[in-house]
């Protein structure tokens, strides 16, 4: 058992979501390497291999773009997100980089307080850990429902 | 605190968890010992030490049985789980054997990708852990709900 | 990476949960030091910087004062929380003293067996750790949702 390098994967899973829950999206894109991949979608398409994404963005500057959409468009309903992340393995791929899988939920309040289990699903996630800070190489987020997407805002 | 011991039992709760939701049963019953218990009850019979229980198997050969009467009637509709444990708290009950107690929440997703907050509860488990793989000797699934069981296809 | 203070506060955090679930609330004042403060509050008032709370207790003794009043007055319905707790972070305050940041969901179960996701948000905790036990010198609940207030008769 790798504690260390356990508590270092989900340490890193944890500031994401306070990044993101907190409304700090402008954090968001530096948690991924200069050309991280950054994609949801659902478990159907997944599992059938197709490339149809809800969201998808292969470099940091793509994710910084996303942002600043959401920051001036902001065509969406006040809203937030809670999500809990849980039962994370992790296990090496290489001399720099693990895999690590989770399940989560993510609520969502309206401005009005009405709560809803919004999605549920995986996130696959391939991690550089090297000197410095852990960072996604790869996030993929694997939704277990294909109602999600006309609703999606926020990121995951 | 004993680290490796919290991170061995987090690990076999969450690769139990992802086989569950990926829908790898087979794999369900290697998750006991040969003649491990499985039982799913409500907080109600449980506290009140009724023996009343919703499933109840005593060896992996009734746990290989249950997965084979759900692939072949498969009468249930098509819908997915999705669990998160937290919370786990793990002592020693002798040299190869631990307690744990755990929290759950399971989403379920019906094929028309409606989410539910399905159950919650906990788990309690009885975990051999020699030189080989830990495993369940005994897992009891504590519902917080009494309506759940009529829903109940998949194992929590 | 300290695995041992971060599973230390994690042990506590689940200890926490687990005595509100089981309906233990008489251990509920222990987990405080003899002046620890306790408060839920919405995040809205947070943000603001408002000193309103939904309930704020600065002793053991006004917590345990709660809890006599919960089990006297007892006007509530019959319900039961399951509280998840995830993506904590930990950090060293002082030499006896760490931050902790959670967020967690919690399931209200009434007796009817309805269950719903009944509140979300974030805990932050200040947690002395001298010789003794890990206690909560402040815990703040920052809910994510205005509308629980009336609702809320267990502590979170």
């Amino acid at each position: 058992m790798d504690v260390d390098l356990q508590l270092r994967v989900e340490s890193l899973l944890a500031r994401y979501v306070h990044a993101l829950d907190d409304d700090r999206l402008e954090e968001w894109p530096d948690f991924f390497v200069e050309k991280g991949l950054y994609r949801i979608t659902t478990v159907e398409n997944f599992e059938q291999k197709l490339p149809l994404s809800i969201i998808l963005a292969d470099s940091r500057a793509m994710l910084r773009d996303r942002v600043s959409a959401l920051r001036h468009a902001n065509i969406y309903e006040a809203q937030r997100y809670r999500h809990l992340v849980s039962s994370t393995l992790v296990e090496w791929l290489g001399a720099h980089s693990v895999r690590a899988i989770s399940n989560f939920h993510v609520a969502r309040i309206m401005h009005t307080g009405e709560t809803v289990l919004f999605a549920s699903g995986r996130y696959l996630d391939r991690i550089r850990l090297d000197g410095g800070a852990a960072q996604f190489e790869e996030r993929i987020v694997v939704l277990d429902s294909r109602n999600v997407d006309t609703l999606l805002a926020i990121p995951l």
